[in-house]
C-alpha cells in the first residue's frame, strides 16, 4: 500500500509521507507559466490537459507523497449554476445567495455535465503518475465543505466576518438547511465521481468552520461531514477520507466522530494537543505556518522539527496548516522536505 | 464585593455579572449622536468627558455589571508616538514598522502625558458610576495585548493573515523581539496607570493571538502576558486580570498559566470544553455569537441557554464571544439581559 494510504489506514508511517496545500500553484515559477497562457482560473480548472500539468508539477519537482487535483472549491457551486469569477487581486466574486429562489435554482442535474472535465482531469493525473514512475504518489481528491461553500454563496465571495451566512443560519435556518441539503448532497455525488475517475483518497476543506458558534458547528459542519462521509464509505469503502475543519480548536475532537480517517490541523493549533485529544487511529496531518516556509532557514527548522518530533509514532501525514503562499522561494520548500524525509 | 469582582476571585455567582465587548458602541443612538459631533475617533478617546459619557450610557441603559473604559488597543501605540488614524469604512491606519529605526522611533517617556487623558475618563467614569447610583458596577480599564497591537503596527492596519508581523517573527526575531520588548513595558505602565486612575480589573485582548503558530503563541502571546500579569499583580495586589487570547483553541489551557483570574473565550469555542480544560478557580468568560444578539428571538436564546446551563455553578461572565456589532437592534440587548439575570 502506498505510504500516505498507510498513514490513513491508522499507521504510524516513519518519515512521514508529506504534501502541502496548494502545492500547485503561484510560488511555482512552472505554474505561472502555465497560468500566463489561460483567460481566466476557472478556464484552468476545467481544461483537462492544463490542470493535470499544473497537478503533477509538484510531484515533479519535489516527489510530494500526494498529488491533490487541481481545481478550486467553488467549482462546486459553479456546477450546480451559480456564478463565479475569479477576480485579480480580489479573489472569488459570486451572486449574493439571500432567498429560497436562489436556493431553487441551483441544478444538481446538470453537476455531472459541468464536472466532466474535472474528472477528466483526475483521470489524466492517475495515469500520467503512473506514466511518470510516482508509482508511490497518492491522488487525493476534494471538494469544500458544504459549510465554507455556503460562506461564498451567501456571502458573494470572501468576508472578514461572514456576518452574512451566519446571521441567515440564526435567522433563516429553514432557508440555511435547504441550502446546505443540496450542498451536501451534491458533495457526495461530487466526491464519488473523483472516487470512480480515479481518487485513492479524499479531502474535505472547512476553511471557515471557526466561525461558528458550536451549536452551529455541530449542525452545519459537523452534522454534513457525517452524511458525507457515510455515505461515500458506504459506496467506496477503503477510499480514506481527510477531514480539515479549520480553527475549530477544541471541536476538534467532536469532529473526529464524523467517522473520517485523519484530521487536518491548522496552524494556529498545538498539535501535539489536538492529537493527544483524538482516538490513536485517526491520523493527523498537518501543520507548519506557510510563513515559516517562506522564512527558511533555522526558523522553519525549528518549527518543523517540532512537528516531527510530536508525531513520531502516531500515524501522521506532514502537511502545512494553511495553503503555501505564493512569495514562498521553491528552495526553501525543498529544504523542507530534506527535513521531513530525514524524519 | 461587587458581583463582577466575586466572580473574578472564583467565586460562582448566579445569576452570572453580565457585560459586553463594545457595549459602548455604534449600536446605541446615544453613542452616534455623541461620536456625531467629534471630528474623529482618536479626539472621542481623547476627550474626557465624551469618552466617559459613551462609557456611562450602555449602563444606564441596561445596568451592565462592569463598565469598560471608552477606548481603543491603538491609543498606546499613538501614545508611543506611531501615527495612527481611523478611515471611514477601512479601520484603523497607521505608517508600517519594519525596521529598527522605527522601533527607536517609539517613546515610552512621552506615554503618561499623551494618556494623561485617558486617565482623566477613568477618573470621571468612576466617579459617575458613583454618583448615578452604579454602585454595583465594576470599571474595567484595558490594553490590547503587545501581539495584536504589534499585528497592526507592523502590517499597517488590520491584515486578512497577518502575513508581514508573521513573517517578521520567523525571519527578524530580535527586531520583532525588541517591538515586544517596548510593548510589553509600555502595556505595564499603561494598565498600572489606569488602575492608579480608578480601575478595579484589567482585561487584556489578543485578537490575533490565533495566528500564531504554538511556538510563536508561547512566545508572543503567553511570555508577553505572564509579565504583565506578574508586574501588575506585584504594584496592585488584588486587581484581578482578564486574558482574551483569541482563537487560542487548544493552546487556552496553557495560557491560562500566565496566572490571569479569567480566561475569555471567543464564539467558535465551545466553552464547556474550555472550562473543563481549565483549574477550577480560573474564571471563564464569554462567548455567545454576537450575530446571535442581531438575530434574537428564539435563536439568541436558545444559544444564551446553552451558555448559561454548561457554567452555572462555575465562577462565570456572561459576555460575548466578540464584540458586538453596529447591525445589533438595542431591544435585544434587553431581551438577552432579562435572560442572563433569570440564570
Amino acid at each position: 500500500m502506498k505510504r500516505l494510504l498507510r498513514a490513513l489506514s491508522g499507521e504510524a508511517v516513519w518519515p512521514p509521507p508529506v504534501w502541502l496545500m496548494r502545492q500547485a500553484g503561484r510560488y511555482l515559477p512552472e505554474y505561472r507559466a502555465v497560468r500566463a497562457g489561460v483567460k481566466d482560473f476557472v478556464a484552468l480548472c476545467t481544461t483537462p490537459e492544463l490542470a493535470a500539468e499544473v497537478t503533477l508539477q509538484p510531484i515533479r519537482r519535489y516527489g510530494f507523497d500526494a498529488a491533490i487535483l487541481f481545481s478550486d472549491i467553488l467549482m462546486l457551486p459553479w456546477a450546480l449554476g451559480h456564478g463565479l469569477e475569479f477576480k485579480e487581486g480580489e479573489g472569488p466574486v459570486l451572486p449574493k445567495l439571500r432567498d429560497e429562489a436562489a436556493v431553487a435554482a441551483l441544478d444538481p442535474a446538470r453537476v455531472a455535465e459541468k464536472v466532466a472535465p474535472i474528472m477528466e482531469t483526475v483521470r489524466l493525473v492517475r495515469s500520467g503518475l503512473v506514466r511518470e514512475g510516482f508509482a508511490e504518489t497518492t491522488l487525493i481528491g476534494f471538494a469544500g465543505a458544504p459549510f465554507t461553500v455556503a460562506c461564498y454563496m451567501v456571502e458573494g465571495g470572501g468576508s472578514k466576518d461572514f456576518a452574512a451566512v451566519r446571521g441567515m443560519a440564526y435567522s433563516r435556518p429553514e432557508l440555511f438547511q435547504q441550502l446546505m441539503n443540496v450542498l451536501t448532497d451534491a458533495t457526495i455525488e461530487y466526491l464519488s465521481a473523483q472516487v470512480i475517475a480515479g481518487a485513492e483518497a479524499l479531502m474535505l476543506f472547512d476553511s471557515w468552520a471557526g466561525v461558528l458558534s458550536p451549536s452551529l458547528f455541530r449542525a452545519h459542519v459537523i452534522a454534513p461531514a457525517a452524511r458525507i462521509v457515510a455515505a461515500l464509505k458506504e459506496r467506496h469503502p477503503g477510499v480514506p477520507l481527510i477531514g480539515f475543519p479549520r480553527l475549530a480548536g477544541v471541536m476538534t475532537l467532536d469532529y473526529a466522530a464524523t467517522g473520517v480517517d485523519a484530521v487536518g490541523v491548522d496552524t494556529g493549533s498545538d498539535i501535539a494537543a489536538v492529537a493527544a485529544m483524538l482516538p490513536a487511529h485517526v491520523a493527523v496531518q498537518g501543520n507548519l505556518d506557510p510563513l515559516a516556509v517562506v522564512a527558511g532557514g533555522k526558523a522553519m527548522e525549528a518549527e518543523a522539527m517540532g512537528i516531527l518530533n510530536a508525531m513520531r509514532g502516531r500515524p501522521f501525514i506532514f502537511n502545512l496548516g494553511h495553503g503555501i503562499v505564493p512569495q514562498t522561494p521553491p528552495e526553501h520548500v525543498a529544504a523542507l522536505l530534506e527535513l521531513v524525509r530525514a524524519g
